[in-house]
């Protein structure tokens, strides 16, 4: 039995990696231990490979629009679907590559294998045990499939395994619509694969606004069929895979379980702890400190069930870090919520989503993209997007959307909640023209004009032409 | 001689109508008066049609990015230039309509002719004199042709008649690489035109920052020759224009002048006014108020010769419509300077050029695209953005790009700018990821490290992986 190591880093994906950083500077009398390939969930099979997916499909989806640009011969575009998974495999690698770089020269301050907790204060990984002041829990997610599924490992794909694929079948079933479900599902579908997508919920891609989902829903439907909140059961034999539901039934080549995402905590020794679990599994975490209970141990990123997006893991790993070499357990502030889904139009939620506002006290404003001119020109004009502001005074506190460079104006969005802007404030912005920005400039006025508001800058309450084709 | 009129509007373009709205909004007493077509320089020749121009051209030119993604069959793609010229004045005549509306309505308000001023509150019209209270010019500008070219009209392009043409020849020269320029040569060779394109400075698109301006300039010379700084000249015959600088000298079918726009001042009757006007033939106007001198006048949108841009015209009829009509003359903040060339990469210059701040109280933050995951895994890994902040404190200052999404990362900067924020301050945006915006934080970190800071949120100094592969 060894000297007790200052700080035990469980996992070396965006969490732990966040977390070693803070480490580093502070002590060498640490260990990091992770289980499987290196290389962080996003680069490995995550965020990097879906989109570098997601760009190939719509870039060949586009051919639909050649026609109207004034465009020839699109039918003539073809796919090569091992091409593109060999070049998402190439990007991959060199993302992962990049995440490599932090574990490389650690010599045996990285150990390979599974720890297990013995206590809070000591796990052991490879029969050995070890001793540390803090241990950092980082250890992820795994894609979860159902029990009752019983498909054969042929038939069934995960994000885990489909950029493995060196090609695709013509049929695939996408089941489960949240973010993973979603951006596959249409980048399948754009790529020439029949796809059928099925959803638990009638909401889509993290939404809870029912008009938002409701302008989603119509866009995708155009692309493929999908099928929401029937009980599904599936055979495989020989000729593919049979989903029956209801009184329908329809047979597909393979089956994407995009199904959620479950913590890896099933034999970290949580129960070691002497602490209450809930019913995931999971002891209670601080949010702002990411400390479990009034333990020497910190639960961080996708593991801890909460909020399993790459650039909060990344500040999870970070807080935690601190909060092992520091004394005292400093809080940190988390960021403005913001999810975003890759999806065309992009999905985005953005502050607080409708579902956990009062509707009693909000005012919206919308724009509806299918009539915006500058994405008239880009025949991109799909999509709505709406902001959710204080009654009183027309504080930003939400948005969601499906639109047009979605992504980017969620962290316009997102940095005007931060700053606590009212709507009237956020349309002191220069709004360039034509941009996709003006629909969200529209969306800003109809809030304004809900609000009572008492004297405030004219030129900040600028309407211009109140033009929509100009808008 | 009838009633002295509370309100003479000369021109319904953008400043005009936005003018219109406020005034409309006070009295009925008013007139405006229009020389040409109806409808906005933005609508009829200029943001809308060259947007349209820009997205069909873009479209086409993505199939050199084609075979990276696994799509084939690109070489059978061909541009039908007459069906894209069609479709640009569909759309055109679509925004021209939106900006019709506002004068529809009017009746014998609204004046077709060219007014020429008698004096501060007084003008001719249709041989017709009337008198107002207030005068506000709006009369626009107009493409400036040098004198000494001498071409013949069938040879000479402008944005004035480009959108008119129902076919465009095979070789284009552009000359002048401004905004208009810049945009209009990158379209006609992405369309298959052989673009020569002459610039009379090194700057190019607006840019002052020479690190931005060289990565642009390596950028648009793979897609066609950029010529600087040459004293042109020009001889026409059968076979078209030939262009001559130095000892070289090109054969092309026709030149596009870019050559600047220039205020429609010349027939306005300004001399009457007994001020003295600069060497442009302009009178001294308050940005604030956007008053002449101390005269019951006001100079706005592109005929003051300043910030020659939609949403500045926009503000400054504003202005000067409510200045028209309440008393006391009130003063207007301006919006922070934005102007973005929607270019590929997008340029944009917000806030303060680099080349108006003193290089010894600033510190740079920058963010080379070639390297950025997300924009690699679009093949869109081009460019550059530069931050310039404050060196004592980090506040942002201003930016200078040729970025992917550049117009949508402007408007984020411009934001930050406006709210006052320091480099740290920003960096408590969630960046979600993969996102290009994650360049930005790349370049707020880098200056970061270069600025002097106490006690800060260690979250907002949240600097996650420092992996580029992963930024």
């Amino acid at each position: 039995m060894s000297k007790v190591l200052d700080v035990i880093i469980v996992g070396a994906g965006s969490a732990g990696l966040a977390a070693l950083r803070e480490v580093e500077k502070n002590t060498a009398n640490f260990l990091i231990i992770n289980e499987g390939p290196l290389g962080t969930t996003c680069a490995r099979t995550g965020c990097m490979p879906s989109k570098a997916l997601i760009e190939a499909a719509n870039a060949f989806h586009r051919r639909h629009s050649f026609n109207i640009f004034g465009i020839r011969g699109e039918d003539a575009l073809t796919i090569d679907i091992p091409a593109v998974l060999n070049r998402v495999r190439s990007l991959r690698d060199f993302f992962v590559s990049g995440t490599l770089k932090a574990t490389n020269d650690l010599g045996d301050k990285h150990i390979a294998g599974q720890a297990r907790l013995t206590g809070p204060n000591s796990l052991e990984v490879n029969g050995q045990h070890y001793e540390a002041h803090k241990i950092i829990l980082a250890p992820g997610s795994s894609p979860y499939i159902p029990d009752d599924w019983n498909l054969p490992a042929d038939r069934l794909l995960t994000s885990d395994n489909l950029f493995e694929q060196t090609d695709l079948p013509g049929r695939i079933a996408v089941v489960g619509l949240g973010a993973i479900g979603l951006e596959l599902a249409q980048a399948l579908s754009r790529l020439g694969i029949e796809v059928h997508a099925f959803g638990s919920k009638p909401l889509l891609g993290g939404l809870s606004d029912p008009k938002i989902n409701a302008d989603l829903r119509e866009l995708l439907e155009q692309e493929f069929p999908v099928i929401t909140g029937e009980k599904l059961s599936f055979s495989a034999s020989d000729a593919g895979v049979t989903i029956s539901w209801g009184d329908t039934s329809l047979q597909v080549d393979k089956v994407l379980a995009a199904t959620g995402r479950r913590p890896n905590v099933k034999d970290l020794g949580l129960e070691t702890l002497g602490i209450t679990l809930d019913k995931r599994g999971l002891p209670p975490v601080n949010p702002e400190t990411l400390q479990v209970a009034d333990l020497p141990l910190f639960l961080t990123g996708d593991a801890n069930g909460e909020r399993a997006l790459l650039h909060e893991a990344s500040d999870e790993g970070h807080i935690a870090g601190i909060n092992a070499v520091t004394p005292g357990g400093t809080t940190f502030k988390r960021r403005v919520p913001l999810a975003i889904v890759f999806s065309d139009p992009n999905i985005a939620v953005v502050g607080q989503a409708m579902a956990k506002l009062d509707a009693s006290t909000i005012v919206y404003g919308s724009v509806d993209y299918s009539k915006q001119g500058r994405a008239r020109t880009a025949d991109r004009n799909r999509g709505r997007l709406t902001l959710y502001a204080d009654s009183h005074n027309g504080l930003l506190l939400g948005a969601e959307m499906c639109a047009p460079a979605g992504e980017h104006m969620a962290h316009l969005i997102a940095l005007a909640i931060e700053q606590r802007l009212t709507a009237h404030e956020l349309l002191r912005l220069p709004f360039y023209h034509p941009v996709l920005e003006e629909g969200l400039r529209t969306a800003l006025r109809e809030i304004v004009a809900k609000v009572p508001h008492g004297k405030v800058s004219e030129l900040a309450d600028c309407s211009g032409l109140d033009i929509p084709a100009l808008e």
